[in-house]
């Protein structure tokens, strides 16, 4: 089992504002709310996919996703709980890079805080996004058309493969591509939890 | 030190008609040709960064970036040259997975062809990212502006730090978010380097 990370009020991490910046200057574009998160096999051997950026867990620095108990993901993080996202943004042209541990809050979460969130988050996703739940198991060889055609699942309580999955970062790169040359910095949590920050040649 | 991956001459994969029509679909999106790779460090962690496609490997199915020698993914790929690229195509909404091993081509691959298709990469870059190889050490703490003004470097010979780098695939998925409920498949290579494909649920 994996820790919990913490789930404490937090200040603003010193990347919140130049990722907060980028976010609202890509707005017009849906898919700059995409990003690729990477993360371990038990084999040792990396995978990447795309998720959705949706939001940050309140008061904390931790980014919200979602994800399905049966994809691949939760197996690799529940043996290695380390990701990496990589976030890049096409009109600013400039990138993130977050890495630390995340947490899978599952059905059968204890800390109120974490259940709650997670419901919230259900509650605030798009209808197809959530009717994604009632799918067959992903991965698996496809199954008939009408075995997607379920009725919509209940809006007050999240399906129970339902995840809201969080990154708590410890590590951030900030990349400019626009700069001359080029502009990067790196922000690095110590063991107190406070950020430092340092520019680094692109 | 790697074993070198095949560069014998091979059969288009069944995976290249679908990325070819992706690529080209969206080819007025510069950033369509941007993917993230995924490695890990020696530590065993998932790392994952922004790269620019260049391309396939003549007569290969194998895919051509480029990296310094000097940043971190050459180490990781040393240790272990496992990658998984994630690329998201906006326009047309799909995304394609490419698990493989990677091949880092230096300026000393003893390898004729490898060191050929290094050097003509070298030649089919822009300026500007050629240039990034004369530049100071990345990752570093930042240096002064100077240091980023060195004069052009030749064109006939790649700087000593420019890397070829190849990814191998022998897992693709291809996923459609357009289709109804969404089309994804599952491209695998066996021994004989024969590919199967299946459609699975998304």
């Amino acid at each position: 089992m994996m820790e919990l990370n913490s789930v404490e009020e937090e200040e603003l991490a010193p990347w919140r504002s130049p990722l907060a910046k980028a976010i609202h200057k890509n707005k017009s574009l849906t898919y700059a709310r995409y990003l690729q998160l990477a993360t371990v096999t038990p084999e040792g051997q990396p995978t990447n996919r795309t998720i959705v950026f949706r939001g940050f867990l309140h008061q904390t620095n931790q980014l919200k996703f979602i994800t399905d108990s049966r994809s691949q993901k939760v197996e690799q993080i529940e043996k290695n709980p380390w990701g990496e996202v990589c976030w890049y943004f096409p009109k600013t042209r400039e990138q993130f890079r977050l890495k630390g541990k995340l947490t899978l809050v599952k059905a059968d979460n204890p800390h109120p805080k974490l259940a709650k969130a997670r419901q919230t988050t259900w509650q605030e996703i798009s209808d197809n996004a959530r009717q994604q739940f009632t799918w067959p198991n992903p991965g698996k060889t496809r199954v008939q058309a009408g075995a997607f055609e379920l009725a919509p699942p209940d809006l007050a309580n999240p399906l129970f493969n339902f995840c809201l999955l969080l990154l708590d970062p410890t590590k951030v790169e900030h990349l400019e591509l626009t700069g001359e040359p080029q502009n990067r910095w790196l922000y690095q949590i110590d063991i107190y939890r406070t950020w430092s920050s340092e520019a680094i040649n692109p």
